[in-house]
């Protein structure tokens, strides 16, 4: 019950004031974390958001948060392509670490990033907030508990409501990099396995999207180490919302979960039995994951013997799994993940 | 997007730093309002409270909340024979009120301390919190867009996962003053109507609870002024966990709501399709809602135009159905509402 | 597996070729029972229903039927008003019988014709579909097997589709006694008690019904002999179709049922996530349980040994419950069943 | 109404009377067809079937029934290894032909068994029962009416509660083409067009199994000639029940469906909210379906125009897909549905 108190003594660092980095500065600030300072490139867009929140320093310059000997960590919300630059920065500054997903879209940046952190012996988190979910805790709770006995196969269902602009489809590394990374990292965390094997079957609905050189619709088959047969779905596009579900199967039984609704209504009229959409947002459907997550990085930073549950080897993996689904359907071909140890195929992609 | 900077502004002070004063202070914290000072006969409750959430200001007496000029607001938290005192004097002292429910247990003392608070011109809201809660809300916006047509019946089930003590029985007016009240404010919310006469039919299951003269199981038929039944059922003991469910007849379908579940997850085994309980306790069951109920007198507060969406009124017309339904309990017979507006019969409960 | 094989052995007489009979006609024929012959009055409804399913004979008089020394039992498919006369014939040529209900709608006459039926030494079993039922069952089965521990509450919910026409209703008995007469037998089978107190609270939300001099809309109070209270809540309208629901609190849990649907699809749109409706005839809701049913009362004619599995005094008791039902509402109080044991208050009603 | 007896003017013979042929007799029984005669080479397993069921004629000779002049079609419910071989000689005798799938397991078979049937002008339709499904029936009508948008995905999910003998799993041609085969045609019926790749990734779970030379877990991705992705996953083991859904994406929403339950029955207590296990034999599970299936058949019987619902192509096109999926696992590659069209493919299997 101090949790509270507790909180408050840990000062913390935020890089970006973008959507992700204002969600974090919201629950920070509920959870009574001390934010010492936001940055930001843009000053109108870093400044509201200190303000509202009641931050008292606001910079364009993200040394002003490295040099700080009073921060013990930063939390990086800044585009992709600056994560690595920053953790190698945080690193240096001997700061904590939370880094949103993808560390970055090039296997030999991340692992130099993740050797950095390792050599600074500070910690690292990366964000798959969907691991904090309680539909997925629950999953994979079953699975440790021995509620269905051993693995056999795993499904990952995931929809996001409708596409990104293509403006943002052309830089996002494509769908498997992207989007489904996510859910690589969710098969992974729901199996506790590593995937040696990817086969991917995708296709654009939306020619739009097909123009820009990605997919909007994909199964991806997973052959994990221990046998364990996996699959994933994914669509740019579900007209009801936001579709998250997972679902495995083992020897004595199933565990399977559904999306979350903004309330247990059923409406029953002439016409059909109906209840409302799904919550929509990933913000409204993950923020309890989001805050769970950020539990869970704070206490990491506040105890000592704390390790990251998510790591920067599981960054790693999940990236590995995007680009051999992304060479996958490339060749049209089963890739096996080895294909990746040599720099030779990094270099191929 | 200002909400947070706009929350800051308004100052309150918190009377009892029992379990609900603490729900509350969390979340007026979580919000941003400013808590100036905690009141509570305990000095070591009190003071616990107040560190916990940075409150810089404890007191043990509720005089130092109603003379301080910078507190815009109270909220009362103290026992249930505190309230009207407590009214009165934030009355008095041109503080808005936030009141726990029930106001009081004798229909004249609500009556005089609803009208000191017209007198004085403050605010009142009363803590019926379900009616926050997005199932219920959603059940009455079906019923106001008319998606099942017009009301003709309405049900509540209300059960407890199980009883409060024998000592707390004893000193709680009875399970339809202390419990069903709060399903005698959903009946009127939902239905959007006043009740005119009532039948309750009860037992005691657990004998230890009929020696303290008290029910644990009833039902109660309710007839509305436009017609309208209803009926609520209730139960100290569900053993499966908080049961909170409303269902509503018109003329053009039905609306009903289930219980909140921890999770969405489904395990199947050989012996059954199961899943987890129900949220057990009532503050997880209606954290959200207390959360909305609070911002929405927070808003009450800070708007001078707005007005309490529950007010001493629904608070009276309550107290009056669980009195009601106690004493045709006890002469097993329908009683009219209206025999309430004589005082020979408030003098005869 | 030899059941085809033993149901041809049993040879029954239909009495009655309108709706019902022609279900318990095509049941018969599916089972393999012999139908030795149909009676009705109407020369064209009886042939046809006779041609339909191979009937090789038809008749107007009842009297082919019951003095037919190959027939080994009948059923009795009339309307309510011959059947007390019918059993009362069959009983007296030895037959086994089957009679829809209710028996009859004045108490008197139907003692007369379970007492006949004694005498003669056949077996009678009455038509209360519902307790074949595979949900009704189940719930019972979970009383029976201590699932849910000692029984303190049950609901049942019970609404049709549309009223029926306005000349069925004002010689239908009321209510009560014509369709709430299931749901009392109901809260006997499924509590396993008898109902000593009755309250009832009606509406007529339907002028046409009202004017009728009955209600479409009722909540019933029930209290048992063993404690339990019970309510049923009827409407004759419910515009997404056949509602029929039960539920059962006990100290140990709950336990309860949905509707039948025809199918388990969910549609997801953009506008909700809907199914289809649930089953909207009587007949489809419950043909499983009519086979059921007829099945039980092939067996109890077959072998000497079985008791029909819902008796003469089945049949007594629902109709006792909608007399002190009609009574209650009429005299807006709660009526002990013991009323009904005089004579005087028989003729009352 | 006059269906039943329109039904008794159709005359059949029934080949084999195992478990399917016994199904059979029995749906027709209740469909009030004349079932003249049953032939099996077991005199004791054929006589005791037309016993139970009043079948006046048995024969070990299945010649009887072809040259029996007053049949009008036959039900072939023999072993698969004899049912090219009993089409050949129904269309040689005129008779309509109702075949159990698959039709064989060599495609030069099955092509040669559908040229004779369409040489001979007689009917024929094969036994995927699944396609007279409520559930299924009515997610292909959401896809027909549009209720979705045009189909991106289809996902067909489809365990057996537990696997079939080791030494039926030798015979069984592999569980693509024994298993399998039921959700290949699924998947074309669903999304109504023909299959152009394929891709299986399998495991044997049960080292019996592998050792047999089968697999008993896969996941198969299908690409559609229009664009469509599907996959299909199977398991020979779950231990709940038998697990039948399907669920299809489309541009305006989605379709999906559940397994059917012996009741609608939820138990609470204070461990979980449990119901029933599913229907957990494929008979009960498509019982309803089964006659169905048969009805649909009597009516391409008796009606000149009508033409068969499931085709000898559709039973084609079902193997096909069945020793592509083989050949894919075999071969760890994605296979074009062409490469079947050359005789020399077909050998190499």
């Amino acid at each position: 019950m101090d949790t509270a108190a507790k909180n408050r003594s840990l000062r913390v660092g935020i890089l970006g004031a973008g959507r992700i980095g204002r969600i974090h500065t919201q629950i920070l600030t509920r959870l009574g974390v001390k934010i010492v300072a936001i940055a930001d490139p843009s000053t109108e867009r870093g400044e509201s958001l200190a303000r509202e929140f009641g931050v008292s320093k606001f910079t364009t310059k993200t040394e002003d948060i490295f040099n700080d000997p009073s921060i013990h960590a930063v939390l990086i919300c800044s585009p992709t392509d600056q994560h690595a630059q920053q953790i190698h920065q945080a690193a240096a500054s001997k700061k904590h670490i939370f880094c949103e997903k993808p560390i970055a879209l090039d296997l030999a940046i991340v692992d130099a990033a993740v050797n950095a952190v390792e050599a600074a012996g500070v910690k690292m988190m990366v964000g798959f907030n969907r691991r904090f979910d309680a539909n997925f805790k629950r999953i994979r709770q079953a699975v440790v508990e021995g509620e269905i006995g051993s693995v056999g196969m795993v499904r990952i269902t995931s929809r996001d409501p409708s596409a990104p602009p293509i403006s943002y489809i052309k830089v996002s590394g494509g769908m498997f990099c992207d989007m489904t990374i996510h859910d690589f990292d969710m098969a992974r965390f729901l199996v506790g396995a590593e995937v040696e094997q990817v086969y991917a079957m995708a296709q654009a609905r939306d020619p739009e999207i097909g123009d820009a050189g990605d997919v909007d619709t994909a199964v991806i088959c997973l052959k994990f180490a221990n046998g364990v047969l996996g699959y994933i779905e994914n669509s740019r596009v579900a007209a009801y919302g936001y579709d998250q579900r997972a679902e495995i199967l083992g020897s004595k039984g199933a565990v399977s979960c559904e999306n979350n609704y903004p309330n247990t209504v059923t409406v029953s009229t002439g016409k059909s039995i109906a209840r409302d959409l799904p919550l929509n947002f990933f913000i409204d459907r993950y923020m309890e994951a989001y805050k769970d997550e950020l539990e869970a990085f704070v206490e990491v930073c506040l105890n000592p013997t704390a390790t990251p549950p998510v790591s920067g080897h599981d960054g790693r993996q999940a990236l590995k799994l995007g680009l051999a689904a992304t060479l996958s359907m490339k060749e049209n071909r089963p890739v096996n993940l080895s294909e990746f140890d040599t720099p030779r195929m990094v270099g191929r992609l």
